[in-house]
């Protein structure tokens, strides 16, 4: 697995896997100012919520270091945190991130010394604390594997958008370090193709069996008996357990009922949503028409007049009847969901 | 719609639309050689399996016109045949309408223009008969439609593939001449786009409401309500009803189980095989992974290493249980598809 996120040596530098490079160029980029920090979230050179976290928390910290002696460093912390926060202002866990950074660095008291200890200190710990939850995540994903079993997987839920092992591929990564073959059926996920650049590379990178299919082809490979479980990570689950993820995911969950294959869900439990009664709930972001009919095409591919529309929207909504269970840091949710989900939030509360 | 093949009005060129510069340009292109004919096959300027039996047709007709007076004329004749056929040997309809022109040159004697002329005949009848069989097609198909309906169709089976209507779009394009106001969802097809660069193409600029949607898509525009019909194509029809067509037929035929919404498969009589019992015995195809990882794309999308396989299968059998109907020239098949597609083949033979 690729470190995707970590300090320099002496702690002035934020290191970072370049995503937008892959899977052409794994490539490392050393960070140091706050505009060369900005522009890495903004750019996407480090994407997924928990990834953006993480590398915020960081970059927070490196920055904090490099404040002048003779600056209020409070003040000054606390516009590069509002710098940070503004660059995806939708993204949860980057102003979570931040703000369990400032209250740390209160809690330390008014020495520069002290805080920078308390800052080196939290950020490290917001990571540890998404590996742990990974990891948990990982084990019980891996109690529902067995050796040689094709997994179907869709868009991308692996490490390099968490921190270590990811969500929906954790089972898969951990079951491949304690010797388990499986064989990975990765959806290339049009338009923005994050099976293809990304999750294909992650798990063949780490020498995991993958086969590279095109969306419209996880029926074939179903029928064809290749397919043991399906498993996909997740944006947001309601208080029923109807679970919206990219574009796709509940064609994946109809075709693997019909298939008679289990369909299952991985997230940490920050993304239960109690307050979200059903799935009818969850807007559906739209994007933009560029995406499909260019796109990463060398050109056009759609023609271009006034009684042909583009549909993007960018998430779909599983409906819970189609989902066998949902995998969280504190136990795996079966139906009923509005019992299993309440269940699970009262667990993580009583930690 | 768009001519798709003619003679030019003194009948020493065959005119073609180019499918290889669709959607981007509308370009016609004049062939008068028997080397610019054979490229046109070759290179898919022509496609479609009717439209490449025309266009043979017509070529032959007009490469014979050409034939010098001292030549031997029906020695020449076969040679152009022979050359015309072998540019793609599995396409059925290209030897089929080649032996029919030369079947006709034979019947019509030994005159040089009495043989031209019969040619000049036959290869007009076959375009025309082929018009009708569409036409036929499509009024079966627009009994099966309504006012305002949302039609979801897959690659592309319209009148560039066809003579005109085609057969999966007939019925939508009938219906849109005699005032019926559809919205047809497109899928665009991966990895070769024919419904994006070609069925949105036809649709649209004939002023059809047209929707393109990348094919993960379709699971979500048919939960929101929007399709009341998912028409497709076909390549071979089993004696059992099994259908194989373009890899992800058969997952919109899953998701069309799933939401309710009838399933229609559209195809000439000459499609139904059977001597094939069942899908099983369809061998399907796979294709070379570029198709996947580089093929439109301006740079390859997937990693390049050793764990890492691309799996391309041309065509998927979608099982007779997920289809409404049948729908020929002849009439709409329903189940038990082992007795309706019998008796159409009867009707057709005994016309």
């Amino acid at each position: 697995m690729l470190d995707n996120i970590r300090l320099s040596s002496d702690e002035t530098e934020v290191i970072i896997l370049d995503q937008t490079k892959l899977p052409g160029k794994v490539e490392y980029l050393r960070l140091k100012t706050a505009a060369e920090m900005r522009e890495a979230i903004m750019t996407l050179q480090v994407r997924g919520a928990p990834a953006i976290g993480i590398f915020a928390a960081y970059a927070l910290y490196v920055l904090a270091k490099s404040i002048p002696e003779q600056a209020d460093f409070n003040r000054t912390l606390k516009e590069i945190k509002n710098s940070l926060n503004s660059t995806r202002p939708t993204a949860v866990n980057l102003s979570y991130a931040l703000e369990r950074m400032i209250i740390a660095a209160k809690k330390a008291g008014r020495k520069r010394e002290k805080i920078l200890k308390a800052l080196s200190g939290e950020c490290r710990q917001i990571q540890h604390e998404d590996i742990a939850v990974c990891r948990s995540i990982s084990e019980y994903a891996l109690t529902l594997l067995k050796d040689n079993w094709g997994i179907l997987t869709y868009c991308n839920a692996g490490p390099i958008a968490t921190s270590r092992y990811g969500t929906a591929l954790g089972g898969i990564f951990l079951g491949f370090e304690r010797g388990y073959k499986f064989n990975v059926y990765c959806c290339e996920t049009r338009p923005l193709m994050q099976g293809a650049r990304l999750t294909a590379f992650e798990l063949s990178e780490e020498g995991i069996n993958t086969t590279l299919i095109c969306d419209n082809m996880a029926s074939r490979v179903m029928s064809e008996g290749k397919v043991q479980a399906c498993f996909v990570g997740c944006d947001r689950v309601a208080a029923n357990g109807d679970t919206a993820n990219k574009i796709g995911t509940s064609m994946i969950a109809v075709l693997a009922k019909h298939y008679k294959i289990p369909f299952y869900v991985f997230c940490p439990t920050s993304t239960l949503d109690m307050n979200c009664k059903s799935g009818k709930e969850i807007i559906i972001e739209t994007r933009e028409e560029a995406e499909i009919h260019t796109g990463y095409f060398r050109e056009r591919l759609a023609p271009d007049n006034d009684s042909l529309k583009i549909y993007n929207p960018s998430f779909d909504v599983t409906p819970a009847n189609l989902i066998i269970a949902i995998v969280t840091e504190n136990g795996i949710c079966k139906p009923p969901f509005e019992e299993s989900l309440k269940m699970i939030i009262r667990k993580k509360a009583s930690k």
